[in-house]
């Protein structure tokens, strides 16, 4: 079956707020099995609500608008929905004592147009929003079920959870299931051409790549009656898909992020980490932190900024600096290594380079970045050469950084041979 | 004028991710002071892409692409924006050698499909990619110019600035003219109830606020018949803003940030900082270090995550770790002393906190924050609770220190009289 959905609100069009509902939404209708060909955002205007509602009507089976019941005067999705399906709008006893009820308890006298809120389209169903004074509304036409939510995620996520997703559950016949293998160290169109047969050959399930930074994602989604055998179309092009990218998978699980699984690898192992970070100041650090409970491996991290810094918190030589520069392959080894003897860690990453837009030279340009990492004693560095602005090549030494760091592990636990790089 | 959105991408109707491009361009649209009307979602499909580009032609003045442009099999926003307006794709020797340079810095040999990125719409203007390998197009047709962005926000948001802003101040018949004043310390209620009558009394120019994390953003905007008139009309209601809110109005330029204002009062006062951050780990200096050329102010960090960490790094007392926890006033001043003393800096910001999930209590729920500040010997420590998931409490938290270190800064050279807070 084919849903639509229609986000009303000229806030959205305004750019005041992001469209997180719309986001919501889909992921919900995706694991119904329900296709989203188009999603639409339109303001709070009645002729053009109507034009993109009755568009969405033609083509879709399912239409489901959120924003625009509120009580005030600029709130039309529910007249104009009601107009478009031509009902008239009648009052619901249930929801007029459920509107005083719910101001009764807050002690608040509501206001005329509050009671707006309990006029509903004739033969609509209603359907309970336990979180506001906006019902959620189902108005089944011929061609299409008009579904209406209200904007407040907090309102229209619990309404969907209590009252829609069941509602839809009885319309789907058959059930949508992806799986995500994440891959770090190999880039977006090396991995679309070790892939290409896969993607050229697939009906369903169907294969996609989604390119990140440092990292490329493979989403495996398969169609089927119900979850299970949907789950059982995606095993062997997973299968496969591990069979060609080996040990470069980090995780095939959509809330697996790279420094959750590096992190999980260094406890498995019960290896502490700390990290040296001059260029990226810090975003790796943030990064590892992001993952609650962390403090289990990550221990600690220094920024020598500068180079002053760098000697004191990590006992660089001056003769280093001096002879090979700040942002050097011996510079980075000796970071580590400084990192390691100063926090007692198992491993450490340290990162020096030039993230620009100053400081690049011939020899060095910008982009040029050397990350050094110990795991157990072992050292390793190596040299990249990244592109972008001063952001975008932070953040991909950070990627890099924690892709080394993994192999370091990998290497350690003997899982691979090093220098397959 | 008007303009339409159309974002492209498979992985937005699957709701994988949030549609933040949508947002910004709205944002950076009505600025222009172009009217958006509608915007739409379509996914990486010819027959459906084309029927959603030509419905938007029909109807705005211009058409904003975003996403579609990667070197993918299933990248065909370029190819299908080209038939569309008719137009036959050549091969952009510019661009081409382009690629050939941003793959060879990398030392990667680009497969074939990365070369059908050099590929462009027959008179197209081709606009700077510096951050990825898929250029800006703009086709200029009677009726719309068609605008094609590439979707990931890093490659996006840059390009946009560049090169599309001014292309579209060029069309705009008039002109625009926006100032930000840009606000750290005061919440967005407060805001808006002191602003609240310039709002109700706005025409031109007009008065918008805008909530970030820890500051709140307020633009001007005034349209005439040329820049020069424009300015003049946003300058008497800058000034009222400078009368209402001054010292906590940290810049009235767009580009400068809270860090960047922070790290130039620093520069102008002759003073260099370090930080010690335990809960936001890093994501402080992180973004001390975004701004270039921060090292003649920024030294150096330290990220003591662990207790031994912040007794080996900082000094911090074991006596203090135990009688008041890590998370306290104390191990706040601790930890800014020890920074200070360790790194000879003149300023010092610390931060302990408990970021969560996991290890609040009744006593010191999630949320809880100290930070100290040190502006040469002069010691800071405020506590602060904040709310929001784990991500959303480190960011309030470093929006809270910049604000704090800025006071100190200004309390120093005498701007302010300290404990307004």
């Amino acid at each position: 079956m084919i849903v639509e959905l229609i986000s009303v609100g000229t806030e959205i069009l305004l750019g005041n707020i992001v469209n997180t509902n719309a986001a919501y939404l889909s992921e919900q209708c995706a694991a119904l099995g329900l296709s989203c060909y188009f999603q639409s955002v339109v303001g709070d205007n009645e002729e053009r609500l109507t034009l993109v509602l009755k568009t969405a009507m033609d083509r879709a089976d399912i239409v489901i608008l959120s924003g625009g019941l509120g009580p005030t005067e600029d709130d039309l999705t529910k007249e104009t929905a009601a107009k478009v399906c031509g009902r008239k709008l009648v009052l619901d006893e249930k929801w007029k004592k459920r509107i005083a009820t719910y101001f009764a308890a807050k002690n608040i006298t509501p206001t005329e147009n509050n009671w707006k809120q309990a006029m509903v389209p004739k033969n609509a169903l209603v359907l309970d929003n336990l979180n506001g004074t906006a019902p959620g509304l189902i108005i089944e036409e011929k061609n299409a079920k008009v579904i209406l939510l209200p904007g407040p995620p907090g309102e229209l996520i619990p309404l969907f959870e209590n009252s829609v997703r069941p509602y839809l559950e009885t319309l789907t016949n058959g059930a949508l299931y992806s799986q995500t293998v994440k891959i770090c160290g190999v880039g977006e169109s090396m991995v679309e051409t070790r892939v290409k047969d896969l993607i050229d050959a697939q009906t369903n399930p169907t294969l996609a790549t989604y390119a990140k930074t440092g990292e490329v994602h493979l989403r495996v989604t398969a169609f089927a009656e119900n979850v299970k055998e949907a789950k059982k179309l995606t095993k062997p092009i997973v299968k496969e898909l591990k069979a060609r990218f080996g040990v470069d998978i980090y995780t095939t699980e959509e809330q697996v992020t790279l420094e959750k699984a590096v992190l999980d690898l260094l406890a498995a192992n019960g290896l502490t980490l700390t990290c040296a970070e001059a260029c990226t100041g810090g975003l790796l650090a943030s990064r590892l932190v992001s993952v609650p409970g962390c403090s289990d491996v990550f221990k600690s991290c220094v920024v020598p900024y500068s180079n002053k810094a760098k000697r004191k918190l990590l006992g660089v030589k001056k003769s280093s600096l001096q002879k090979y520069g700040a942002v050097s392959a011996k510079v980075a080894e000796e970071m580590a290594k400084g990192a390691v003897f100063t926090s007692k860690c198992d491993a450490a990453v340290s990162v020096t380079g030039i993230a620009g837009p100053d400081g690049g030279s011939e020899e060095k340009p910008v982009g040029t970045v050397f990350i050094g990492c110990i795991v157990k004693g072992k050292l390793t560095v190596k040299e990249f050469h990244f592109s972008g602005n001063r952001q975008k090549i932070r953040e991909s030494t950070v990627a890099a950084a924690l892709t080394l760091l993994r192999s370091g592990i990998l290497e350690y636990i003997g899982k691979i041979a090093f220098g397959k790089e």
